[in-house]
């Protein structure tokens, strides 16, 4: 069931990034996401859809517990996103600014699988498993 | 659609941890997870399913990008579980030893929410949109 405005997934993640407003412009342009949900308050809250699925994000508040990758050098979750295509995908997310992680290969756990990471800090795979 | 072994979420959050198996089993008590995959070589991979939705989970490794909140003193995304009765959820996530960052509450923005922090230094938001 594709994530809709009504429709929420039972769990999503929820990214920290420094300048939600061009984190929004940027997942929109490197992963096709849309926007299901937005407000710009001093910072931005956005609820994107990618396929099937869902993600959240806004502007870093460590006094919440909310690091950006940039605050803490590094990032505790990646996103694994899963399509029919994965080079495509992965060639459009490079093209929009991605910087190039693990290129795009076919792994011995039978994957075809690539990795990037965002100007943000965030670190995606974007893959399928081979049949 | 619920997450199957088969079937895979174009978007699923990837959780590094230090002891993916204690991880593992935390979030079947805490969440009600079930592991649709799992192996076991030196370091736990794990893909697990909640509700309709699916997350990923492994020991950290440092070396590839992958760190844990332990290990960089904070977490760069929190995962937001949407359920009906988050009250029950939520409680149950702290009976399993999650620590509760801020109580279940009914927020301004028309959600009645709470967080906790796990064992392993990830943070999970627990609720529902208000009628």
């Amino acid at each position: 069931m594709p994530s809709t405005p009504e429709k929420y997934a039972t769990l999503a993640p929820f990214l920290s990034v420094r300048n939600g407003a061009k984190a929004v412009e940027f997942y929109k342009a490197a992963l096709g996401a849309t926007e299901l949900f937005r407000v710009d308050e001093g910072g931005v809250i956005a609820r994107l859809a990618i396929g099937d699925s869902e993600f959240w994000l806004s502007d870093e508040s460590p006094q919440h517990g909310n690091f950006s990758p940039q605050t803490l050098n590094g990032s505790t979750s990646r996103m694994v996103i899963v399509v029919d295509d994965p080079d495509a995908a992965f060639d459009r997310a490079i093209a929009a600014g991605g910087k190039v992680v693990f290129p795009m290969e076919d792994q011995s756990y039978r994957w075809r699988i690539g990795r990037f990471v965002d100007p943000f800090g965030h670190h995606w795979e974007i893959g399928k498993p081979l049949a």
